[in-house]
């Protein structure tokens, strides 16, 4: 891969000088830490949001429909239309959790389960990453499991109607919009030449 | 649209109860909700943190060449590689901050300035979208100004040499995965039938 401009150390690391923890904030813990930038030797206080790792799954059942997911959001303060997902507990890998938070959002469980890869949630100040699966052949056939801070509803359309929201803006969580991305071809269609 | 399966009402908006500030978090501040669950009527805390809105920018270069960042970034606590983007100040709209943030990170101007929309940073506890904008015949016409805060490096690279580092996990920030989704293909050229 040939790099057309590429600086000739890079960027360095900052040293961490010390580390104070923060408070709690339910989906996460804050922690502050104090590191000189390598460039300037200034001292600087930076926050990392201590984040489990969390997955998203892309459902299709046998007819090629997407499984979905509305519940209210507490950060935008509105009901979003999502893939089900969640965080990953102490003792699962990513592949249990989806599967399991596939069964508890929207009672399906699936047949074939491919692993789509990661991003980072935001690392200009989270910790941790978003897993993304692909399960194929999800069917019915569980209850939902919602816990008591959840009220779901769950919704299978077909994969191209799903595609038509993300492009409506009505499915707008980024990281619905990576896990997607990994499966389909969001680019816009009315972009000029 | 057809939908194939929807719920009678959808989910409900939570009521909110109450509400008190939280702690100053740098980069967002915390603030606690304490909401009412319509499906079985507990009252919960929830947890908001108060964001304003980003902006990051894909800039191709005449040669359709991709303007890419490098820095140390402190939640994942390395380096990592990016699209320049940063936060839409106060007095700004979000095309006046993609053209500062291009210019302030990567000395780059560019001739046309295309909205690619928004999504949401994390509906659940984030109150605050990522505006994506395209920028074209991006030229490098400034010095970088970098604030106190930052140590940045410059990497301008073949667009389909940018894309591959999205495949092999090199550029993951779920933000810049979202913008580069609007202008490529990004699926996984390795999924089974």
């Amino acid at each position: 891969m040939q790099e057309h401009s590429r600086a000739q150390d890079g960027p360095l690391p900052w040293p961490k000088l010390g580390s104070e923890r923060g408070p709690d904030l339910l989906v996460c813990r804050a922690r502050f830490d104090r590191l000189r930038n390598p460039r300037t030797g200034e001292e600087m206080k930076r926050v990392v949001l201590e984040t489990r790792d969390w997955v998203n799954v892309v459902a299709l059942t046998p007819r090629e429909e997407l499984v979905l997911v509305r519940q209210f959001r507490f950060g935008v303060g509105k009901v979003t239309t999502e893939i089900p997902g969640g965080v990953i507990d102490g003792d699962e890998d990513s592949l249990a959790a989806a599967q399991r938070e596939l069964r508890e959002e929207t009672g399906h469980t699936a047949s074939e389960w491919i692993y789509l890869g990661s991003v980072e949630a935001n690392p200009a100040f989270h910790d941790n990453r978003c897993h993304h699966w692909l399960a194929r052949g999800a069917v019915r056939t569980h209850e939902l499991e919602q816990d008591p801070g959840e009220d779901l509803c769950v919704e299978v359309v077909p994969f191209a109607d799903a595609l038509a929201r993300v492009a409506s803006g009505e499915i707008a969580h980024s990281l619905v919009v990576c896990a997607l991305a990994r499966v389909a071809d969001l680019r816009r269609a009315d972009l000029p030449g």
